[in-house]
């Protein structure tokens, strides 16, 4: 089965999305949907009079804010996005983490900053998801999670859709794949024609010692290299219109023991 | 089971909302919840700078009010009920008509008021709605369908609840349960004291010769009839404090054949 996640920047781009969402619907077999925020939050935050603040490309969550999420990510967005799914053939179910208890999280414990109604994952109800998935259905998450008192969590979708394809993977060979806006893990991130299209952790170690793998990536691969790790059968990074291709190992760079 | 729609004025109101939930997870058996949108749309409306137009009680829903709808129904208030059920112990799952399919509608054609984005309901998804009922869940909609052109609606949540009493009565023993801010039907309308316990076709035709039943509840009461007709077992009409006992059959009046 394949777990997508799709970014911001997609989702902020009506005509990305409408064939990023095509090629989802068409992907054959069991499939979910992680979606994140993008930049409507904070344009209708704005609208709103609430301040967006950013700490490590992180956004603080306050009660007012946790309102502006839970309306844009798992009521514009969320809903838009099933329904254009639904027209598309493919019978989507829009959920955040409260919704038949998917994701339970923690508050995030105030240490040195206080990131508000964010929510580290603790639990994935696998039955439930499982479920759903059985009966044909395509789970479309929302970066949102809730705790036992009953607050709704904004969750960072990355981290959402790992969690998701880990808990699954005891049962079903997942393949966990990460769409956004270029084609893969580039040798030179200004050049799409450089794309690695396979990592190992060999490979992965070699393009680090020699600089060609630094910064920004080096997290987000490690966390791919910790979910196969974990049990995932592979991760793949790609564009989000090369979804199709990605899945068949045509497209994209897929990271695997 | 049960079947309970809760009006808007009970969702503006934090404290009867939060003892009208607790009244709700209570409740024995399958059952689903509809809730209506409040006045929070109307006010996140007016703050992003659109103007809120009724005709007749109903909300013209144009595509920006459609997004502030989608936003606050689907979103906010929906997934604020869904955590704090939760939080009740209550096995919830927010829905629009859009997720799994639940609720199809046609888009209201343009008679002499253009509505915009209002549906009439079409169809019930009956076996996935079941599918959600006997796996533990209680299904929480949000007064929004789609139409297969993948456009979300804004539809009336008397009507949502109604349609999707009728399509379950054909497999289950349905009550219709509207709860609002009153005991009841009442001789006097100002008068909680003056409830009458129990309505059947020929009682009902009485009150209304006798011109103590009429006005707005006069079409409320005939859509009551004809759910039961339809194969509801019963429509119960109740303040939303008393659920509990409602379905008891110990408060609210009681609408049967």
């Amino acid at each position: 089965m394949n777990i997508v996640k799709i970014g911001g920047n997609v989702i902020d781009d009506p005509e990305k999305l409408a064939g990023f969402l095509q090629g989802f619907a068409g992907l054959p077999g069991k499939k979910i949907l992680v979606h994140g925020g993008g930049k409507i939050a904070t344009k209708v935050a704005k609208e709103l009079g609430i301040e967006s603040r950013m700490v490590e490309g992180r956004r603080i969550t306050d009660a007012p804010m946790r309102d502006v999420v839970t309306m844009v990510y798992g009521g514009l967005v969320n809903k838009r996005i099933v329904a254009t799914l639904q027209r598309l053939g493919c019978n989507a179910i829009g959920l955040t983490g409260a919704d038949g208890a998917a994701i339970q999280a923690r508050k995030r414990p105030v240490k040195t900053i206080d990131y508000g109604f964010v929510g580290d994952v603790e639990k994935v109800n696998t039955p439930f998801i499982s479920l759903l998935l059985q009966n044909g259905l395509a789970p479309v998450f929302a970066p949102l999670t809730f705790d036992a008192e009953g607050n709704m969590l904004n969750t960072n979708a990355d981290t959402q859709a790992s969690e998701i394809a880990r808990a699954l993977s005891g049962t079903e060979e997942v393949n966990l794949v990460y769409c956004f806006e270029k084609k893969g893990v580039l040798k030179d991130a200004s050049d799409n024609d450089t794309l690695i299209p396979r990592l190992v952790p060999e490979t992965y170690e070699k393009y680090k010692n020699e600089g060609i793998i630094y910064d920004g990536m080096i997290p987000k691969l490690d966390n791919a290299f910790a979910a196969v790790r974990a049990g995932v059968r592979k991760v793949i990074i790609c564009e989000a219109d090369d979804l199709a291709e990605a899945v068949q190992g045509a497209a994209g760079t897929t990271i695997e023991l």
